[in-house]
């Protein structure tokens, strides 16, 4: 019988590891009599739920409830179970835990204090919704913070940030373990409340937890059945088991998670030796201790003098005592931190060996950990004159730059939300990212050493699961993700967490454009761009061609700190003589000069078409002379210096420039006084026709710039300041907004 | 036993009604014989089935498979259990039907032509993929045309949007239906492919129409396991239908959807006895008939001529005849269209002895019928005079604005993601809307008359399902939802789809800036504002005080096919005697004006005080003249006339404009030369601390701005041209990008 039988729909209590050892615990110097001590534990809860009381009393705020109702669980975690070193957040085999209810931030907190991590002083500890510039307190877990593997706070993606942190643990234990080598095998132990199985984002994680069986993950439900709206029932009746269960869950349930540890334990050593991810369904009461237990106003308020003093009283605590915590709670944690000492050893330990067995792929492993990038890589991505000089779709040319990265780069994650015939992502003898057990129907199998990933139809997991591959031992991966642009919306939450974190990945975004054609306004982008492009920390990235496709990967490699949205054409594009990837890199560069112009075109990625023909035309037909220029990352650009910028816009000149994209124009402005933009949604036609219907066609837009130059010369360009003009914008207004 | 029970797991041909008799059917003029003729729904099927594959052949595109494989339940639906009258797509009791895999649609058009859908003429059909413009077959279904009741196409909000259609009916029918007189009891149809159910916004859908027991919803799943990139198993494993079950669905399986048409009518039905909202899940195979039947090179592109030609012939039809659709096809549905007449003129019977039998609640459901909104909303906005003159949060002035409206108009229906007790959107003597049967812990109960709602931590569904709801009869529901303004990036997929569509709702998002404080930049909006500015036909709008705010709501009730977004602080504000709801309609407006000034500067919302304050700084310790404009929203002013703006922005005066606001500064750089903004994601302080830390503090802001008016005194206003300056960028860049 499998272990995930043996505990399916059993409470922790009738589990059949007991006593607990040191052994079946797995980590050293914790024997059975400890845990079993419920003395102690009841002491540590009472001193932990006061604490966490006092501290969101000191400003009137924050979140005490649950904090203070997953004590129980924190012991636990903390002092019986979780594999990690206080004195080095960055040990390499440590278990890792996400906070996926970020509010609880002060357990976590807590708990690294009395475990012994450094930084986290008790003066630490009350910068908690202080002033303080220099917190590492914050109202949420951030990464930057020492024990915090990734930001929460936004419900959901801490799930999903588990579910690729298990990943990347599966893919290197994969990939590198050898017999008699066990170098990677930690868990991942994520953290959630009611709210993280109701939003998709985590239900999408989820799904492909089970299915890819990743028994090293564990996900702990603090369920206290209560959100701000009261009950959880409010808005919630389901059968949550049997929903995990379905999903390919091992269940364990744990009915007093307030009090109980060593039932806790017990659970949390179930889950060690599932062959499914395991869900352990904790009943827990928020506040535990407040007159408001059990109440959704413990959660987002502090509890108040009175209160606080009563549950001191009731706790048998002095009320007059503040942050009290005394020795013999210290004492009690104080084997954590050897313990953790012990395990690095252990591991260094480990890695001498596997370098004296293997020392090819201890090299590989070794330049992982040290989170280094590949030295050769730009080996991979083609020379200009390489590429095909015929009309090309940009996201083909983003096939033939990215798949011999994904090839040869063992640190690419390459994967689709099920668009693998559409977005070219698929390099050629792709191994998929699998259970090694996986049978499917069409035959594509795969195992854990694969690097390519199918999501499923779950963009936003897909970015949410690549934030946690990325923050696995921050670049140890380069995530690759992959679908139609207009779907990066679905995806935008995670999106903006990985820029939020510095955690560099690659978004492949194909079909950016009405030029995607007959599938509709649907799936046409039009105001996305202007997100990603306000978005701190990300890079959106439009390139025109296919030597301008290299310049985006090159820069998004090169940008170690921030992930880079490349947005690709459906429709296939010319090839340009004068593009550049060095130009690319500057976000902005001079695609086409003109001594003596009268206007400055903007060209961007996939209409760069329309800037050049109507460059033409506007010679050809009206005698008026247009510069050009590519512009495909306004954020690079913005870094360049001022004597750059003045030099590729020339706009001191007193001539007129025009933006040509088929998005809305906000945020071109700064560098424009018109534009050929889009200000209402596309339509569904076929992608020539798509462009010519909303006035993107070159004999449609030469006129209008001519009549404009004509205006400027005649009354001066200061006319066009306060007057910014959208030169189609009367064209097919659907709604009166 | 409950129905539920009854058919629970059960496949269709077990249950129990049959032989299927008209009355079972509940649709007038259908007998048993003609359901069981199968060699009439053979020849359909086979018919119906080349004409999908000839529509995708004439311009070699389109989505042909899942339309083929779902020839059968089409024929269940179209011909024996909707009630729909295809000579009136706005019957009003009709039974909604929602495409959700909307790549599909080619299966709905080809129905509608086949039932008598006028404006659905073989012409149209074969405009499907091709240039003209007056198509109604665009490449997913759009709202716009006959018989369509919502645009689909992003995948999982069709679900959202069936669970709102269905709760539209159950509130109506709960408000209007009196003993003896069923004026509203239409069922909700709702086909999916497996992406909906992949997609988070689909799973939490269908979460909350679980707890709803919303026994009219049908969703109908067919289930041909191919996606792109394979069989579904490459991306799931799970236990769908357990899934369900937990969720608390009814299951029925259909094991032959390809064929048995019958089997597939007898779970239709079994759908309208049950107790919970019913998933069918009906195995088909895609592309049926083709070489490819069966494989995912079926689903998005045309089968080819070879493919085809063998089709037709294993079908038994001529190879060189396309388009055919013999008489005997529009035979078998020429029953169709009477029937749905009958069906009118038997609800406007029904209404008739309503109107006299209940002749006040007639008017009012008439009014609604008409979507029409109460004529006389004004009076419930409060007058300017009556708002709190203290320092007010702009939420609570929503409160003060809003709730009134949701107490007094039958139309309003107003929900929340679980933020009751921070978005002030809960009026007095709110009656929720749930199960009547629900019993939850807390006693927080409700019935389906009940118009406050609480969504869950689910935003996406909220909006999603909002969407319904306003497209349920466009007018006879205004839906508001509320949530922090940050978490409006979780639905912006579904707000995307109600601005595409033209769906009037009201979107309260609080906490709308970094002064959002503690919970620190998770929580904090940067980036977004800069999409919702840009997203076309939508209202973004950012009020200042409480009279802006009652400005807010004026404009959103005014636009009847535009969604709005009213953001708000969740700091206090001051409140100032120059606010004017007038103004604020035209999206900005002089706020303080000054002779012969130096500089003017935009105030935004919530952080409009920092440009009074400025203002009066540079005046007193600089001497520097400024004029100050409220502008909280650039769409609204865009629709002035030229005049107007200019005498607002005054930009021809050769003086700078400074905006100040906490966002990413995208877009204003068309009415300002500088800003104060944001450039870094935000930081976990305190309110007024985290707008110090990022400079937003009139005593740094005002010598800057002194600076840049001495520049340009010195050096002309030509020299900001192209150079959009940002004032306090510099602040904590925190990643290089």
């Amino acid at each position: 019988m499998s272990p995930s039988l043996e505990f399916y729909d059993k409470t922790a209590q009738d589990l059949p590891i007991k006593p607990v050892t040191a052994k079946a615990l797995g980590v050293p110097g914790v024997s059975a009599i400890e845990l079993e001590d419920s003395n102690k534990h009841d002491l540590v809860l009472k001193y932990f739920r006061a604490f966490i009381a006092d501290l969101c009393e000191q400003f009137k705020g924050g979140h005490p409830g649950s904090a203070m109702g997953m004590a129980a669980i924190g012991v636990a975690l903390y002092k019986y179970t979780m594999k990690f070193s206080p004195k080095n957040g960055n040990y390499f085999n440590r278990d890792r835990f996400v906070l996926s209810n970020g509010h609880a931030c002060l357990w976590q907190y807590l708990f690294m204090h009395l475990v012994g991590v450094e930084s986290m002083t008790v003066e630490q500890l009350k910068s908690y919704h202080s002033s303080r510039y220099d917190s590492i307190c914050p109202g949420h877990p951030e990464i930057e913070n020492d024990g915090v593997e990734v930001t929460t706070g936004p419900l959901g993606q801490g799930v999903a940030n588990a579910v690729g942190l298990a990943m990347a643990t599966k893919h290197l234990a994969a990939t590198y373990n050898r017999d008699g080598h066990d170098l990677v095998n930690n868990m991942t132990y994520v953290m959630i409340g009611d709210a993280c199985l109701q939003e998709g984002v985590g239900l999408e994680a989820v799904s492909l937890a089970g299915h890819w069986k990743l028994n090293n993950l564990c996900i702990i439900y603090d369920n206290n059945n209560i959100t701000c709206d009261g009950t959880a029932d409010v808005a919630n009746s389901e059968d949550m088991n049997a929903k995990m269960r379905a999903t390919g869950f091992n269940v364990v349930d744990v009915l007093d998670g307030h009090s109980n540890v060593s039932s806790i334990v017990h659970a949390l050593l179930a889950a060690k030796s599932s062959e499914q991810p395991t869900f352990i369904n904790i009943r827990t009461v928020i506040g535990f201790g407040s007159l408001k237990a059990g109440l959704a106003s413990t959660h987002g308020a502090a509890l108040g003098t009175d209160d606080i003093a009563n549950l001191k009283k009731s706790f048998g605590l002095n009320p007059e005592e503040h942050y009290k915590l005394p020795s013999e709670i210290y004492e009690f944690f104080q084997d954590v931190a050897p313990r953790g000492l012990q395990l690095e050893a252990e591991w260094r330990g480990k890695l001498d060996a596997y370098r004296q067995a293997h020392p090819e792929l201890a090299a590989e492993f070794e330049l992982r950990v040290a989170g280094k990038f590949p030295a050769d890589w730009r080996q991979f991505i083609p020379k200009k004159e390489n590429f095909p000089k015929e009309f090309t779709a940009t996201r083909k040319s983003a096939g033939l730059v990215g798949n011999p990265l994904g090839e040869n780069l063992s640190n690419f994650l390459v994967g689709t939300a099920d668009l693998t015939p559409s977005c070219n992502v698929a390099y050629p003898k792709k191994v998929d990212f699998q259970s090694p057990n996986l049978r499917t129907a069409c035959g594509l199998n795969g195992d854990y050493t694969g690097r390519y990933i199918h999501y499923g139809i779950r963009e936003h997991a897909m970015c949410a699961i690549s934030n946690g591959l990325a923050a696995f031992n921050k670049g140890t991966f380069l995530p690759v993700t992959s679908s139609f642009f207009m779907f990066y919306l679905y995806a935008a939450p995670a999106v903006r967490m990985g820029a939020l974190q510095g955690l560099q990945q690659i978004h492949i975004a194909t079909h950016d454009s009405i030029g995607t054609g007959e599938d509709g306004p649907t799936h046409q982008p039009i105001a996305l761009a202007a997100l990603y492009r306000a978005m701190p920390n990300l890079l959106y990235m439009r390139p025109c061609d296919s030597e301008e496709v290299a310049g985006a990967f090159e820069v998004a490699i090169d940008a170690t700190e921030t992930p880079s949205i490349i947005s690709l054409s459906r429709q296939t594009l010319p090839q340009y003589p004068q593009s550049s990837r060095e130009g690319f890199a500057k976000g902005a560069y001079v695609f086409f000069e003109e001594e003596d112009f009268d206007v400055t075109l903007i060209g961007v990625g996939s209409e760069m078409v329309f800037a050049m023909e109507t460059k033409d035309l506007l010679k050809k037909e009206h005698g008026i002379k247009a510069r050009v220029i590519s512009f495909p990352c306004p954020r690079l650009f913005e870094q360049q210096t001022k004597e750059y910028k003045q030099s590729v816009l020339k706009s001191r000149a007193g001539k007129p420039a025009v933006v040509i994209e088929a998005y809305a124009a906000n945020g071109w402005e700064r560098y424009a006084d018109a534009s050929f933009s889009m200000r209402r949604f596309g339509k569904s036609l076929p992608s020539k026709t798509a462009y010519k219907y909303f006035g993107f066609e070159p004999s449609v837009m030469a006129p209008k710039i001519k009549d404009l130059v004509e205006e400027v010369k005649r009354d001066g360009i200061e006319i066009l300041r306060g007057d910014f003009r959208d030169l189609n914008g009367s064209l097919g207004v659907k709604f009166e907004h």
